[in-house]
């Protein structure tokens, strides 16, 4: 039965969010609450020699100073993989609450509560510091030199890689290389870019008798909660983590810990015995929580005469700032899903370095690696199809992964579109007629196209599990526990369209609770596109047990209540008919939009409900269990405009075609989709944080930090494509990442068609773009 | 293993509570939130002719103003009897929020809900109320004649009579009757009186696209949820209620729903759309919510001459005010555990009548009726020893119901150690050197004693079943979720005690998550003395099938992962060895204090549980069973002074023998019997509502209301008598009423001891008791 999958539901948040009722963490405050203000390290590498808080402890309204010196020295990373990587692996735990060396313009020295956000903010002045200041080191290459300054010397395995490096291969590279005809050997350089989600981290703590409440912006309660143990050693079952319930934008930034809001939170009401909320500033959150990986990503790709692939290899060298936190496991994605998955190349190779400088983390971002990789692969894909003088369309769908391929992934291809994604992407931006033009004067236009795939969930890169628990209420409506949090995707929608027609009760008579530790069982967050796919699952296989048990019980119970159920005044009332049953078998019952029918029968499942609880009885399941990876596949063709004179570039549309297996709510995965392109445009055209030596990162806010605006964002054709993959939940795939993937090669595709310039590094602002055309064009072009 | 169980362990929730942190519904507040005021009738029994709000809808500040014009008109009952009623009973739905004939004097007329209380109470003296005022009745006898008032005349079942009578028997009375040879006929008269508790019923909801959340004082979440959802037409699974967490006394004065503050709170939010609180002045608090039932009980009892009880009838005619809320549920208990259970009498009828007045509702109060019944019976008793001339402690003793008797309960006595109480108690008063002792002077010593019984859960009076889950943290730390509240009786730490022993881990490893629908499955409440036996009977299931699949699964690893186990760093760093394990048989293993042990074998549970959990495997463990019920039975005995000129009776000790199966945690068990006893001592001494006709109830708060207070409290020898039952979890009973039931008869019998009165109504007030001292001493004592 599906009477909600595939509909349009208006998302469950909407209301809340629209009427700005919907609580954020901004929003909350509880009685007695103090406010946290943070004093951040002004140097790139220093070593606190001293510090003195005598001042600020004595100022009225200071409640306690946090500093190294009165803190928990536990080596924990702020990264969810602490407590997320699979068996055998060991996360990187290199980073403190208070680290007494500071190794980035923004790192954590010392943090004050007070009754107001003045108060601390005043008593921070009063905070005296002395530093020894330390070389520092920016560039991830410079920093691998033999002899660079060390960020964090006692963890990385030399040269300032802080894990791995990342290597993996499939056929022989060298042999395939050797059987190769063409070759295209590119580097790509990637920009450090900002999630630059609405709203900033933030955590209210509150830590009495050996118990740590925490609200938070965390994206992942449940692993934040076995962090926040961890750090300050404390049972994992003395800590409750929640959402409040809303999360203003997650984007990958707080898988795991938000910052640092959780901790210094945590710590501060710990010294004060009281409740304490920490905000960042916009200013904080710009500069210190986790950005994308910038870097360089160099790959070499071989083929032969008619276009088939035979080799690849790619290095990647990322800018992995002053901590690890996502750092090795990101490095393994951009390998596994930004190289090694598009395509079906026998022979491939790849080595990845995570490397430390003494600039701010970088760690997961929607995509996670993925888009990196993906930019380098499209473009040496590019050169080959412009030295074959190909199609680059048909050079892609003749080398694509197909349906039943043994790949990187312990199993083989589920299910696979994406030749038709790259078809109906072309077909939408008029590929035929526009592409290879001849353009002339000021205004230029050119197509480009690009595909990728991701993931639908983190396995096996790291643990993937949910535990989902659902049961009956009295009167037949259903609850559903699920830890996950909304971070705006609409997952609390979607999940429930799936839990309505698996159990076979009607969606509005359906409550998900979510978003907290403390009402549900394990659950690994929202972020690697899995939610609705692995939760989805999961309900799924839990829907349809409870079911079974509602209908077994339902059999029995009118087999051994016949007389009662037939004076029953609750059903009478009714208008269902109960004279003649035969004795009921419960492989004839079956249940749908909350009525229970059969041969002869209906009967609602709020009487069976009613009659179950005054029995004693709750219908109730829970299970947990990871579904195989089932990823989705995806193609965008783009058409731009370029301003010769000025370097501008418009993106006139995106034509994103994407292979979803299944579209359970298809307006909100035409959002998801529409939101990653807006992210993609922003990555390809205009966005990077620039960083200025001895002063830190130029873009401390939505005012320096030059995200895509309304005006600026192109007509886009969202095309989904069903292949009712056989895994996932009614054939679903994830969606969340996918939109921003093959966005930004694309637009570099559709330049290079326009002006007949490769960029090989993003973005394409105006300056680089015109110096560009002035390099090739000379002054006339 | 009982490492935990029978210990003094100090309670969870001490330190919130000394300290101050501890949060109660009247302490909490959210963003946005408005305040309630409500206004009350002044006439004990008046319709509406005609309310205008309008000046009211006006006043600045002013959000909602709520009458019964634009609320729900549904009907239902505050009591929790409205969603917990057993199968085939029918509760008696006779309340609205707001009603158009309002039939007490503090019955709700409208609500107003303002930005401050100050204009939501000014805003009150705004709205105009025209009343047709109609006759009234006050006094049960008085309404249950033909011809008086009907103050339900469409619910009721004739007479004022609001559901039943209660009616029921065991052999055959009448000739039970004619095989007596010494009779006793008595009739108690018994006051109203207040629990009087310590936070007022408070309720902050709020509504918002189809979800209404309720954090309120209620002691049973769970069924307030199901009333919540019915009064309004919601579905269960949208109204959440939860408890702060702390909830400042129950006393059963909300068992369902706080006086009205629940569904007035929810119904201001829907008209407001803003969240509302709702905080019940403390003369709110004491007009206009359930007391003590007061009335009349008259029993028969009927010994042969050597003291066999033979036959006994009771009638009871309660004053159940203008609404039923629990009285029909009520007057059953009164007849089964007040009259019914603590003899083995072959012989017995009872008839109760709970009937309407134009008074403030009664409903459950500690004792839920037991009581008022075993006032009655304890009375009679007293009269046949008096008759034989036979010892009243050898006269009990010889009729006491023993172990394995068939009773009014559908299966025998599972266990008893009530003679040993009445043994106990008696020794411990010096009942031998005190009793029957001449006195003379102005003060004059007496010793009394009482006997009694109760239940320890509603089991088959009602729905009675919690519904527990636990679960196994990452590193082995155990949560547990149950819909219980804290009312102070410390159930939320000798639950984990359970808990400690039967999964075996440490008891500071686990965290109980309480009093919120959100977090925990069905849970009926705490109330009817069942918190720690019913939920600790499931906690014992739950938890040994937890400890099972632990056991189960690490068997099953270890013999799977040899290798990895024998090499994991993890396991290394801690001294257990794992060199020349054999093949691990499960049913070798144990697990006790966190480490699981078998031959040869010892390994902590965290690193089980974080190999589990890396595996996504979750240990989760969830189930429902309602035990028998299990009678805890008990004996007080007390000394009293009364002073001949004064009238004023001393309490002088009270000893308090009680068969509670066993001490899950001694110290609590005391407490809960001490506080029993304080309240045992006002009911006998102190207490009662006085009735002002026309203006209504004199005791509008503490001032006026007699508690007894600290210096009037007796030596108190609580004496703790261990049957082990063989139901119970770890051989407990219930103990949260007992304390109260044999206080005031013992009492009563102490004064006749010394004074050589018999008082057939309480409280024996200086007042009362001189009045009778002149009656029968004259001025010449």
């Amino acid at each position: 039965m599906s009477n909600y999958v595939g509909q349009n539901i208006p998302r469950n948040d909407g209301w809340d969010k629209a009427t700005g009722k919907g609580m954020f963490t901004h929003d909350v405050k509880v009685p007695g609450m103090l406010y946290a203000a943070v004093l951040r390290s002004p140097y790139a590498h220093a070593r606190i020699i001293s510090i003195d808080t005598k001042e600020a402890e004595l100022l009225s309204g200071v409640y306690a100073v946090a500093t190294y010196k009165n803190t928990t020295r536990k080596l924990f990373s702020t990264s969810a993989a602490m407590v997320t990587t699979a068996p055998g692996a060991e996360p990187v735990l290199d980073q403190q609450i208070f680290p007494e060396v500071v190794r980035y313009i923004g790192d954590e020295v010392a943090a004050v509560a007070a009754t107001t956000e003045k108060i601390a903010r005043e008593a921070l002045k009063l905070i005296k510091v002395e530093y020894e200041i330390l070389p520092a080191v920016y560039d991830p290459i410079e920093a691998m030199k033999d002899g660079a300054t060390q960020v964090q010397p006692i963890i990385s395995k030399g040269n300032n890689i802080c894990g791995g490096p990342i290597e993996f291969g499939m056929g022989d590279f060298s042999k395939g290389w050797n059987e190769g005809e063409v070759f295209s050997e590119i580097t790509v350089t990637l920009p450090r870019v900002k999630q630059a989600q609405l709203e900033t981290h933030a955590a209210l703590a509150s830590y009495s008798n050996g118990y740590l409440e925490v609200t938070c912006t965390s994206q992942t309660p449940h692993p934040t909660k076995m962090m926040l143990a961890y750090i300050f050693d404390m049972p994992e079952s003395k800590v409750k983590v929640e959402n409040p319930p809303y999360v203003g934008g997650g984007f990958g930034v707080r898988i795991g810990i938000s910052g640092k809001a959780e901790p210094i939170a945590a710590q501060l009401s710990m010294l004060a015995h009281k409740p304490v909320k920490y905000v960042y500033t916009r200013e904080e959150d710009f500069l210190a929580s986790d950005t994308r990986h910038g870097g360089y990503i160099t790959s070499r790709l071989a083929a032969k005469k008619d276009g088939t692939f035979v080799a690849l290899d790619t290095k990647a060298v990322l800018n992995t700032g002053a901590y690890a936190t996502f750092g090795v496991e990101l490095l393994g994605v951009t390998g596994a899903c930004g190289t090694a998955g598009t395509y079906r190349i026998p022979n491939i190779h790849y080595l990845g370095y995570p490397v430390y400088t003494n600039q701010q983390t970088a760690g997961a971002f929607r995509g996670f690696g993925t888009p990196q990789g993906t930019m380098a692969v499209e473009t040496a894909v590019d050169d080959i199809a412009k030295q074959l003088n190909m199609d680059p369309v048909e050079l892609r769908k003749m080398n694509t992964t197909k349906t039943g391929d043994s790949w990187w992934f312990p199993f083989p291809v589920g299910s696979t579109d994406l030749n038709k994604c790259i078809d109906a992407a072309a077909e939408s931006i008029g590929w035929k007629e526009k592409r290879g033009i001849k353009q002339v004067g000021n205004i230029r236009h050119g197509v480009g196209i690009a595909a990728g795939t991701h993931v639908s969930n983190a396995s096996p890169f790291c643990v993937d599990y949910n535990v989902i628990y659902l049961r009956i209420e009295g009167d037949g409506t259903l609850h559903v526990a699920s830890g996950i949090p909304e971070i705006g995707a609409g997952s609390t929608t979607g999940l429930l369209q799936i839990a309505a027609d698996v159990v076979g009760v009607p969606f509005e008579t359906i409550h998900l609770e979510f978003g907290s530790t403390a009402s549900s069982p394990f659950d690994i967050g929202s972020h690697a596109t899995r939610t609705l796919y692995t939760v989805g699952h999961i309900i799924t296989l839990v829907g349809k047990e409870l079911k079974e048990e509602i209908l077994s019980w339902t059999a029995d119970f009118i087999n051994n209540n016949r007389s009662y159920m037939e004076s029953n005044p609750k059903i009478e009332c009714q208008k269902f008919s109960f004279s003649g049953w035969p004795t009921v078998d419960v492989n004839s019952l079956n249940m749908n939009e909350g009525i229970i029918y059969g041969e002869n029968i209906e009967i609602p499942l709020s009487i069976i409900a009613y009659e179950a609880h005054i029995r004693g009885k709750q219908f109730i399941a829970s299970k947990c269990e990871v579904p195989s990876n089932s990823p989705p596949w995806h193609a965008h063709a783009a058409e731009v405009e370029v301003d010769m004179e000025t370097g501008m570039i418009r993106v006139l549309k995106i034509a994103a075609a994407h292979d979803i297996g299944k579209a359970i709510n298809p307006i909100l995965v035409e959002g998801q989709i529409e939101g990653g392109v807006a992210m993609g445009v922003g990555y390809a055209i205009r966005e990077e944080m620039t960083y200025e030596e001895e002063k830190g990162f130029y873009n401390k806010g939505y005012h320096k930090y030059m995200l895509p605006t309304i005006d600026m964002m192109p007509e886009m054709d969202t095309i989904l494509l069903e292949s009712n993959d056989p895994i996932g939940p009614f054939g679903a795939k994830g969606i969340g990442e996918c939109g921003l993937i093959p966005t930004a090669p694309a637009i570099v595709s559709a330049v290079e068609d326009a002006i007949g310039i490769r960029f090989y590094e993003i973005p394409m602002t105006p300056e680089r773009v015109l110096k560009k055309i002035k390099e090739v064009y000379g002054t006339d072009k």
